[in-house]
């Protein structure tokens, strides 16, 4: 049972838990860039990666050590993706891999690297290398924030959420950290996230929460229609709290599961909320459809649509390109008849065409909000399926192609 | 055997097919928006038409009356898609159909209604019975011209294709008219498409002739993903010649799909030259993949790819966004690792890398070009497969942030 939930704006350090970040010189202007995650022996960690058929490096050294071991450290850069690279970047990883195990003398395969950026360069290993002694100088459990900023590209913002809750007694910290504003699609997003939390959970169970999370969040979010080769998700558990998930009543398990789905919806949105270019942040709701797969395949569709997108952008309620968005998604529906559209209270569509009480205006009127929800109730089934979206604005272009000049 | 090709620019007539285009009234500024084309008695006509799970009342009827009878006439309006119009929109359409079948004393069921516009909003069914008596009295062989200018919504230049070919001693003419530049994807686009020959073909041949035709064209192109509601392409055999394709040599047999075929190619490729805000011209190259099924996948990956195309339009040759692309496409291919990339033959990527002779300023200066050639060489197979598609530009946007105001 939830007894108390502190000020959502405080970030709680987890106990088990040390950060640092430093500028290394992967980027020409002074920022920080490079960081250093230390998790006490004994944590266990999740992850989930990018469903890109070509991984980079670091997701491809990831994917292998985490089957072997619960990782010690973790080593995130941004300004290079180190993707596109073969086997050189594998091997650069590798190098700086080696380095930092011997300077913390943990086991190679105890440590993972992440990256994020441009693809098809060479990652800077000297650099990484010569930033590694001052990382693990500055190890701090109090150093969230500065991650959250080390870690971000094309952002224009850091995406932080912490929460507090009290179970058997005792306080239970979930704190996360997130990247990402373009190639944002299902099944991850240029997206690195990092969530941490001290209670005790085995590592079964905590890739059962990270599934069940993700499935309600990264993978409901689309800026673009785009999954990068990096895309990475890690949570852990330090066990540093007296609480075992096992110990846990099947209320408080339910309760620690929607707290651990709501800090990873709160990033999710953060992502969507600064999304490249975005002058929206849109809700599409499919509603009473016979099917989950269904739903977010609709949702997708309408999310994905550069017609829609441009339509919502310019604060145009041109509802027939999302029905034509629901029709030309891939899924068969045994009705299509039935469908309702509106803007959230404001019915448009109904019985195959406009509804009789609809007015332009005020469509138009509501559509000078920043947050947009699109209702699209099938009326066939009991499941609802939520996607968050972005506008496409001249600014996605504008940011998109200056990305390297 | 091709005998004599004549100039492609001069539009050959086709016997048996009569066509006029008039101003109806659907925009509110004087334009051609209305055509017929009246198809002689003993014609054969086939159709393809949109995948899109929501149709048009327009395509509803298509399909139903191409199934009873080869129509006499076609009637295609712009400016109004009559889609997202439901029940109403139906009887809409076959109220003018009835119209004009008391003013030609065909059957109701040999009559198509096409229409292309906006989504959602009711036809201006008066303007278009008032406009049938003059549309049947300008009825002429030689309007091929009038009648694709008057299809045209957001289209900048008309697309028309003719080619006369010898077979058999026999002059045979394919002439065709298409509309289109958004909204174009896979399964066809919004576009209407229409083409006549004089070579006499039975129904069945010509829906396959038809389909194999469809596949290497109006399939293989994209410009934003979108399909439309209203999506219809018609194939027109009027028998006019004294030539019978079922009595040709399985040479000449092949020679006439050909030429259809190219019939096809260049009308979609004049769709993707319009393109919506297109300043470039693409070309995607799968070369040596396992499967044609693949092959497009992997194009269309890229071709849709937004950061792709922006980079495109920023002529920057972020070649990590194709390999990004080609990675996130559903297909599962056995071997990624001998993948080569190269604009025309600039290779840019082999060995899971850089190439060693690769320079970014020989890139740079080819992407200056308005054609671009992207060749993704698998190396596993022996398949090609090739997708026409656009650069995505801040005029994008601006045409369909703009569309309805």
């Amino acid at each position: 049972m939830i007894k108390k939930t502190l000020n959502q704006n405080i970030v709680n350090s987890v106990n088990g838990i040390r950060l640092s970040s430093v500028y290394s010189g992967m980027y020409n202007s002074e920022r920080l860039d490079l960081s250093l995650i230390e998790i006490q022996a004994g944590s266990s960690v999740s992850g989930v990666f990018t469903k890109n058929n070509i991984k980079s490096p670091s997701v491809l050294i990831c994917e292998k050590n985490l089957n072997k071991k619960n990782p010690r450290y973790l080593i995130i850069n941004s300004g290079n993706a180190n993707a596109g690279t073969g086997k050189k970047g594998y091997q650069d990883a590798v190098d700086y891999c080696t380095f930092l195990s011997k300077a913390t003398l943990v086991d190679i395969n105890e440590i993972l690297p992440f990256s994020t950026g441009i693809i098809g360069e060479r990652i800077k290993v000297k650099e990484i290398n010569k930033s590694i002694p001052l990382l693990v100088d500055k190890l701090n459990k109090d150093s969230w924030e500065d991650f959250s900023k080390a870690i971000l590209t094309t952002d224009t913002c850091s995406k932080i959420v912490s929460k507090l809750i009290t179970l058997s007694d005792e306080d239970i910290i979930i704190t996360g950290v997130a990247k990402g504003s373009g190639m944002i699609q299902p099944n991850m997003a240029t997206m690195l996230s990092f969530v941490a939390t001290n209670l005790e959970i085995n590592k079964n169970t905590l890739n059962n929460l990270l599934n069940t999370a993700t499935n309600v969040s990264y993978n409901m979010i689309t800026v673009d229609g785009e999954t990068s080769t990096n895309d990475s998700s890690i949570l852990i558990s330090t066990g540093k709290s007296n609480l075992k998930y096992d110990d846990l009543s099947q209320t408080d398990q339910k309760i620690f599961q929607k707290t651990l789905n709501n800090i990873y919806i709160d990033l999710a949105k953060k992502i969507i909320s600064d999304g490249e270019g975005a002058t929206k942040f849109i809700t599409i709701n499919v509603k009473n459809i016979d099917t989950q797969s269904n739903g977010k395949k609709i949702a997708m569709s309408v999310a994905n649509s550069p017609l829609v997108k441009t339509a919502l952008f310019a604060e145009d309620p041109n509802w027939g390109r999302i029905l034509s968005a629901i029709g030309s998604s891939e899924t068969k529906i045994s009705d299509y008849t039935k469908i309702e559209i509106s803007f959230d209270d404001i019915l448009i569509y109904k019985d195959g065409g406009l509804h009789q009480d609809y007015k332009e205006d005020k469509a138009k009127n509501y559509l000078k909000n920043k947050n947009i929800i699109i209702n699209i109730d099938f009326n066939i089934g009991i499941i609802n399926s939520t996607v968050w979206t972005t506008d496409l604005s001249y600014d996605y272009i504008k940011i998109n192609a200056d990305y390297r000049t």
